[in-house]
């Protein structure tokens, strides 16, 4: 049945970018979506040129955070207006934050309430991840789910943080209801204990500045986390998805686990490709605390561990775990107002909006990673990782038209210059290459490289369905045997 | 610039397939490649309604052998007209056989010769491998540098063999003139002396039925080669791909190159999925010799970790090492029609035709691989490996409408259902379910699922660039530091 | 300062092997030390003619079991008497079992009652490790650095067993004293959550006969805890030694930390190269309720497995971890007299009088290990690891006359031939090559080969030193920086 | 039957360590062998008080070059009076260097030839291993097995330089030689092709300075051929030593090996401890031909990773590796009194007089090794490696008096201290922390601490028996079946 009315938009002379491919095409759009491509389209009622710029779908950030609840004074500088305003600038499309369930509370009341957060002001399309941190009978028998069956098809796990860590039994018990239910389990792996045992240590000692939340949490921590996280995925034979991993150590259980058949995936993020255990400060003054983030980042050595990952095809997805929290004022990094030990300064790095910009100049342009290995780790993946493939993900037909036009063009990166909410960015006077000149969300333009056109509410929830990152598995373990 | 003449044909309601994405599309074809995506196209001159099967780009396989020359009496039973109408029967709408160089012989003549062969006879496209066996200096200093330039841009070197083995020396030669001229690296790995010893001993003994073919060749000497190999490439600094990977050792090998940072690909095949060693024989008849292949297939845990490393992406390529020699008569496994030691049995199983209706009915039909991986591992990666990306590969605007529509049926294969002129397949008897029901090539039908409609002499011989598996690499090292 | 009293015993034409050597000569003992070594020695006042036998140091048992108080009705069958008695005629001349405190109470009295109970009973000299399961701050401060001063210089720590296991947390904590006060730690590593997790999946199952105890301690809980154990290790800096290791995946583990520079060291025992998982039941009957320990035994390719670490140096000691339940009765592996689920049987299977013979045996005259391999697992280590050498664990000047004259004959182990309180052994029916003909303790034949000749309360307690397996740590850590 | 005849030497007060066991203790010997160890033992016909200093078995250097016949003008600075002096001096009380075959030679024609280079010349005693060059088939049916019998049960293989390597199939058929008559393999692991090639590569470049010598060996070169070795030696089910090792890439390999049940044992030298890659020149200046051997030292961290592998038990032995070139005049490391590129620099070091002291000092002293292991790897490992256990490497009852007395000082060393006769040391200026007070040879003091008492001609040679490290296997295989 064709369709005779004329696209709404046509993208012209765009070199479009898939996960596999590259070529030369014209995307026409009708309805917000990809309705065909082709080189020569007929016209559509609206016309931009790429002129041959390359473009690439919008990015799918799996790991970031807005407005989610914190204990006061703390409070996210960004909510889904402010965070959604900044990824979209940045190329970003859709966003996955956390609808984080309060200990002692109900998890679907913790989506509720989420959903009250976001509506009405994303500008972009979001899903939800859940985060799992009380599974009573009625969270996993009920809760759970009803929740997955109804479209929050990921959760979080934190082996860390008293507010949100479960035990080894909990972490089996959600996983296994994730196996039976077809959802895909993020694990935070970083070994509670070590990290009070040590903080401990050192807060006797008086070493208790930014630098010291690096010593707190050596690499052991988080390669023990992982390993054990894995056991306890291979024990229910549930695929797992390791958030922020941060270096050697943790990579190579990762590949470990590879190895021995285990279906695990691997996530990283920007700080651990371009910061370092230095900027935590190299003595004992604070100014490192807006740095301070959980793992934290390692060494220019472990930096290439990581790079050699993602092109090699380690890593699933990479994600920006923005987590915005102001320096100044009493709301972030200095709750009260007043430098704090580490144990007390949020975790936490904004970055939503410069993730794909960092990877496309550094990765991409830098001859690090191929442009396709840089759409299915920003974009593609984690859209299969989360159900939202491919609507999401690509620049296929049907799909959302969701895209980004990338200007390849070098300055040096400033905070005034980035459309969150936070008053720094880790990332401020880096140079570079290519920044996004164009972003569309479901074929409106809500960024145009120099003026933001979102529109607050236009953005839409998405239901996430089973990953598909690999085969469907046909007949789940009910139990051991 | 519209293009307003009508589609050679549309290609409707087809699922289609690439390595990054499925979508449902009507595919539209002009002058041999694909025009447009998109839903509810424009008539074509020509209609196929795909009524909604999957439709995949037409397969690549890097590694088979047609009319390869061979020391009498020995010949192979497929040339270009049949061998290329096997493949196309199977999906497969590229090959790229081998050109190989006599020892003594020059490179460019083998080409030459190669071309002969090849033209007037072919019904799909191909490209050449190089296969280097005597890297003279005028070699190795002008004819592989201009042969690459001229688009025999891979070229494969043999560890075993008399007649093409090379040593350390010269593998690491020919590797350097490769990484300068940006060619791909093609190495059968097995140790020729260790073959050789255990041969002579099995031999004295009088063990020369087929199955001890398995026995000169355990997993160890090509565990040991592919080891040698990487260290050699690491050495230069040189990608290559490691043909033909048998089981685990190799595997285990290969990944420790990778998280090592080394580049090296790898391809497995249809044998190791598929036979065992006991297919060479569980007594000393001489019923096996049609399965000796070299590597020999292992076992039924060494073809699971072939399926685990093809679906956790360890393996870049899945090809055919069709090597089509018959049973019978005079020119094929029993030179001068008698049965012979396993050491003059010719090596070499045909497979250029079963080798994506295997995969796609074991592992897309079968849950072991997305069909995303399918294709990569079938035909894009190929097409990038060896320098036809995106011309070959996948489906996009301006690629060539080389496609495979999928009929998913059960039935149980024949030879009689082939098109090779092997007398034989080892996978007769064996379920499949699914066989291709429509392949095309450049926009036309040479195979409609029960008539071939090839045309020797149609298809057309391609020059191979680059390969793009990973960004090209900027600054060739010119020598140790 | 020559010493002319006669010897008390001269040992003669003994084939004498250490962790190092085997050469012939009398050994002279005065005062129940060895006190020459020589050919041709002066007359004793006892002589013994060793005929060219071979004679072994005496075996140090580093890890067993003996009238450690359980929860009613559960009680060891084994006292210091019956326990010692056993060790001897099986060639042990040093135990060292486990004063174990009870959470809530005091480690200082666990050893006082511990003491009470070895009073007047042991035929042999003992040694205690602390078990400590409960490490308040008292324990931490004051009780564990006096009692390591003391002579107890090894503790035990529990990753299981409700009763026992201690959190990472506590598990840093007592490590970083032991660390601090130069003590050997023994961890028993198996992840309790995981037990629980699927022992409750299990029971809900129905399926709770013997067999299913090792269907809910699958090779992962212990990889994974083995794993968790070498990074708390690791923290802390401090050596560790992980007990009763039972197959391939923690073998690899603890080959991964040597290989990362950690230093761990491991033990396995009999039942890991005897046992398999089908001697706890091939069906739902109870018959297997006798072999149910913790971790299960496996199978044999995990049997080869320990074979070939005991061989290649992996494995540091080879215990026997004798725990005395009986099979019939209230108070041993069926609780009020009743088969029970396989959550309520007694962990643990006897075997402190054929450790030494089914290793003698299957691994000496089986030519698996040297003599002196056997001589160093079975008592020269463990003497260096519980600080009890060289008094213990070696044939030399000055070391303790406890030696063991091995007779080389071949018969059926049956239970009636033991001396234990248990009334079955899990090696019956086994047919060995060699059983002590002659134990020495102290200079004094406590077994002659057909007669026990010990004496209760003839058996001294050995306050145990520092660790000598490793060089002295010279500066201690204390604490992160 | 009691020895009445007195002692001819009685060492006093000795705190004697063998590689099991330190006590204290007096050594009564006879008729050169240690007759009686005890406290108050005898007077003896000579006395002396050790006054509680360690007392270690003399050095076995199981890897030294003394007199081994050269392509002039380059020859050997020691013969086997110098080379066995400075052995002694140095607390080495047994050598065994090589008996090398000439390519076109005889292996019997070698070892006749080496016998009359060592009579009358040697101080303390010797074995030979065999260098089998050209194992034509003469040598593997008659010479070879002929020779092992004899007590050349040892033999070294090369897979580099160019008058001494062999093929894959060359060392696979010596090595079933060698295991079919027990013999002891050892191999030098170095890539030849690669090595060519480098050398080829740099020299086009003019970079022939001696640090070059290191590039044209870069780790991988080693790697990859112990990898091979162990290949091969797996092939014929026959174990190996892999010599000199220098750092991790090859120290990970043997790793795998073991891991993976193949019996690899491993020597490292003391240059791989002291000395580094800049001991060659950091410029283009020929000052560090002296230090110019095969494999180069690595760095600092490659020194870290040896140490680690001594700790750990993955080294078997230690040995020097002494190859004694000078630096100056004609026959050394500038063949024709000039300097040289440094293919043509005859690769290797002196060092067997230091080696003992450097361990004992930076290992024992230094807080690394126990005195057990510093035993163990410099005597009586080598002494079972090479079937000369248990008449050499330990002190017991029957072995030579062989005996090492250690004074611990400290001072500076300086070349004009050591007693061979090349004309540098590359440890001249290191601190050194102990040195032999005395050497004992059968009971003969050859060195006191301050002067040598050797006298050329009484060193005796030892035939080597089969190797004991591991039990004699039972089956030899015969053949691939």
């Amino acid at each position: 049945m064709t369709d005779d009315r004329p696209f709404d938009l046509v993208l012209r002379h765009a070199r479009v970018a898939t996960a596999s491919d590259v070529f030369d095409a014209d995307i026409g759009i009708r309805d917000g979506r990809i309705a065909m491509l082709g080189r020569g389209l007929p016209a559509g009622l609206r016309e931009i040129d790429a002129a041959g710029r390359t473009v690439t779908p919008g990015g799918v950030d799996g790991h970031c955070h807005l407005d989610q609840p914190m204990a006061p004074p703390v409070r996210m500088a960004d909510d889904f207006d402010t965070g959604t305003r900044s990824a979209a600038c940045g190329g970003t499309t859709t966003v996955i934050p956390f609808a984080a369930q309060v200990k002692g509370g109900s998890l679907q009341s913790a989506v509720d309430d989420y959903h009250r957060r976001a509506e009405g002001r994303a500008h972009i399309d979001y899903a939800f991840h859940l985060i799992v941190s009380d599974p009573t009978p009625t969270v996993l028998q009920q809760e759970l789910p009803a929740l997955i069956a109804a479209g929050y098809s990921s959760f979080k796990l934190y082996m860390t943080y008293d507010d949100l860590k479960l035990d080894d039994g909990q972490i089996l018990d959600v996983l296994a209801v994730g196996r039976q239910h077809g959802a895909m389990a993020m694990i935070h792996a970083e070994n509670a204990d070590c990290i009070e045992w040590l903080t401990q240590r050192l807060e006797a000692a008086g070493r208790t500045a930014p630098r010291f939340h690096a010593h707190a949490r050596p690499m052991l921590v988080e390669r023990e986390a992982t390993h054990r996280a894995m056991a306890l995925a291979e024990l229910v034979d549930m695929p797992i998805l390791i958030v922020h991993v941060s270096g050697r150590e943790a990579v190579e259980q990762i590949r470990w686990g590879r190895a021995h058949g285990l279906q695990v995936h691997a996530e990283t993020c920007p700080q651990y490709l371009f910061l370092s255990a230095e900027d935590l400060g190299i003595d004992d003054s604070y100014q490192g605390a807006r740095c301070v983030c959980s793992p934290p980042p390692r060494d220019a050595s472990n930096q290439q561990v990581i790079w050699n990952a993602l092109a090699d095809g380690l890593f699933t997805v990479f994600s920006s775990d923005h987590a915005p929290f102001n320096v100044d004022g009493p709301n972030g990094k200095k709750p009260g107002g007043e430098e704090v030990p580490f144990r007390h300064i949020p975790n936490g790095i904004p970055g939503i909006e410069t993730r794909l910009p960092l990877l496309y100049s550094e990765g991409v342009l830098g001859g690090r990673i191929t442009l396709n290995r840089f759409v299915e780790l920003t974009s593609t993946n984690p859209a299969k990782a989360y159900g939202l493939h491919p609507r999401k993900g690509t620049i296929a037909i049907g799909s959302d038209a969701d895209l980004v036009v990338w200007d390849e063009r070098t300055f040096t990166l400033d905070n005034t210059m980035l459309h969150h909410a936070v008053d720094h960015t880790p990332y401020a006077g880096r140079t570079l290459r290519a920044w996004p000149g164009l972003t569309l969300s479901r074929g409106e333009v809500v960024w145009d490289g120099t003026t933001f056109h979102g529109r607050a509410g236009r953005g839409e929830f998405l239901r996430g369905g089973e990953p598909t990152l690999a085969p469907r598995r046909h007949s789940p373990r009910t139990g051991p045997d």
